[in-house]
């Protein structure tokens, strides 16, 4: 087995595509929103990849049935642009990891010929936060305007201590192919799997790239959130001290 | 030295081979049953697999005599079907490592012309279980409806988490070279070498693949191993708290 | 993506130039030198050192432009000899990866047939250090003469522990390469970032490589960390205990 | 740079030569033993070794000169047999590592023409030991008559848990290139560095390879660290509990 091997299922001609990851992060933000966008559009499996620096491991599904641990690219036909879509359940476990597979993805996203890359995910800010607004960072600065008029804050100094993992690294080494990114942050307490954060995300990218979604079910999954973040709410009052990090990434 | 060296010992023609993994794990139901199967059966060690994965470590004997870390193949004659049983005292000691190792342990499966796998391990309960069940897992949906009809639950949600290591990469590399793979997985507490669990698994072996096993040594072993559960459950009731994974990982 | 890529900017032909080192450590002393050097003198930056050895992240500057992270050498003409300024925000993530960048870095000195090494750093002292000696060791005994006659200590015994890190391997792999390198540590408290140290390493610098710079904002920046210090000792006085490495290193 | 790099000093032809093992490990036994060996006879270095493995570092003589942290071959003549020592300051940083370099020392052992392998070291005991025995372990059953002859105890299940590192390796993989090796180890605290077990050690050696060494200034050392020793044994008796590891592996 190679470090990383790259299964090509279908090989589609897409329109003016973007590359849109949405791997696991902060809040999960990146990781709802690009789910989202597979499930309101049609879309289609193009490719896995597969990695020893993925963890040593298969899911299990409902059925009894196995699967190796990889990420996903999906091809999404929208009225504008398409987008490739890359999902996953599973970040690098190493520093190098992160490169290589970075790379590996910036290989694919040339193969179908992708013009532009959109990095999503969530900045924390420590606290919850009704209406998230959403950061930006891009690796040309021509594209800060067209981002602004979407609604993206640029602030200086935010994020502080840059972007670490495929995301940077997406803008970092595209940069490296002229390949123009952006990273779009939603704001998200860090503490809470965020669908109002990842719905704020989309809607910037709405305007971008031209497609309309619908947003009832991360609305939902957003309402559900609230419960869970107000019972914690009154926990705290009666106890003391905010949870850890490790009392709430699982709920939700 | 190559990061992974095969020593090739005996090249025997096996008859419609499958591959037994039985390697370290929860409970060390696997390497129990593994080992059980060679000492009940004439075995003939056919490959050793050496990796710089391994600890780097010899082993010394009771007259003094060293032998290298590895993991071993041996092959074994059913009235059915020939066995080649994969056991050995290390896993890999990197994430990476699992899946290069996996890669080998297939090739060499391969090379014996394996028609399918059962890699054999324990579920951890939290709980000393009297009657364990055998959990199931598989690449190929097909296979579900005879492992269910030998006595194999699938259940929704289990294991939670997936299955890591070996094992899980057996199936899930094994899938993407269209072998047919399946995870046994006895129910033991997770706190001590369970000889019951492992007898479970291999009756389900047994309907499977229609051979016969006598359980004398194991239920001997078993009958040991509830003496050392009965006088942890003493001390638990005269102290308080269950026994950690270090107290008992090392009873048996 | 190779593990390590050079991306070369300028090509000019330098007058028998030395390499300088500066970067991160104890007290920031070499990094702070070497960035000196480069706002002081006029330079160009020829070339970027790119790897999967630094941290898989971004910067992002004040506009929410991003950078990969890198080191950079920059060409600096001075009145004698030409530097070669090696700085950068990173030092490698892994033991061997300090080998293979440090042999990278000296590829990349070989280019630009660097004639000497200079890597500059701090020694820790543990405590507050009004007027900081320079330490010295290098690669080569013939030099410590001259550097001895520009000020530099060699003291039996220090540093202790020898040199760690990108420093210490330019002098070790240099010396396999039969170039002559001296390390120059500036004594340093270990706890605040130290640009009187960092002066006082540069001052030797000067009379060995026949420069001359100004320090006033060297001079400037170790004012506001005086009262930095003056306010920690104030704060030790009223509490108890020398701050923590974390509590000072993001100081300044 | 390779990963390993081995430098080539000296190309004496030896006569009828042993390699001799004494890197740094418990107590520093073997250390001390081959050290002492390269002080009581002449000896040449024969050979460097260079490795990414080791700790990216140079050390500092008196004189301010630094060196690269390497392993040493030595040549020593005897009597009957050369011996080829090697002696370091540093095992591998990882578990492949030392896989890699036994590999790298083998073959190097090879261009000598070795014959045999002793790797010297400690078992710890757990409390001081006035007179200790030497436990052995070989990779070659036959050659355990002539070992207990010279005096060296083969226990059953000791050393516990098998023998890690270079010198568990050596064996290891020197028995697949049919090379005889026996590991000698010293018993010997744990907490203190201990020349009377190297002396032990060392005598054993004497016998079975037909030399003679003065011991005088083992003794001496052996002597001060008695002193030590007693100290410590005075503080625990005011105090409480055995010194750590930690206190005590500096000491000496």
């Amino acid at each position: 087995m190679d470090d990383i091997e790259v299964e090509t299922l279908e090989e589609p001609t897409l329109r003016d595509p973007v590359l849109i990851e949405g791997l696991p992060g902060v809040g999960h933000v990146g990781k709802l929103a690009a789910e989202h966008l597979l499930e309101e559009f049609e879309s289609e499996t193009v490719a896995r990849v597969y990695s020893d620096e993925f963890p040593p491991q298969v899911g299990v599904d409902d059925d009894g049935v196995t699967s190796l641990a990889c990420a996903e690219f999906h091809a999404v036909e929208t009225d504008e642009r398409d987008l490739l879509v890359l999902t996953g359940d599973h970040q690098a476990q190493s520093h190098s990891g992160h490169y290589h597979l970075t790379d590996a993805f910036l290989d694919l996203a040339a193969s179908f010929d992708v013009g532009g890359i959109y990095a999503l995910g969530g900045v924390p800010t420590g606290e919850l936060v009704e209406e998230p607004d959403v950061l930006g960072a891009v690796n040309d600065a021509d594209t800060v305007e067209e981002l602004t008029d979407a609604g993206v804050e640029f602030r200086e100094g935010e994020p502080a201590g840059g972007i670490v993992g495929v995301s940077g690294l997406l803008l970092g080494l595209g940069e490296r192919r002229d390949l123009s990114g952006a990273c779009l942050m939603g704001e998200t307490s860090g503490y809470l799997v965020d669908p109002t954060s990842a719905q704020a995300v989309l809607e910037v990218l709405e305007t971008v790239l031209g497609f309309e979604v619908g947003y009832d079910s991360l609305e939902e999954r957003a309402e559900e959130m609230k419960e869970v973040a107000e019972k914690i709410q009154e926990m705290q009052n009666q106890q003391q001290g905010m949870p850890t990090d490790d009392d709430l990434r699982y709920i939700g």
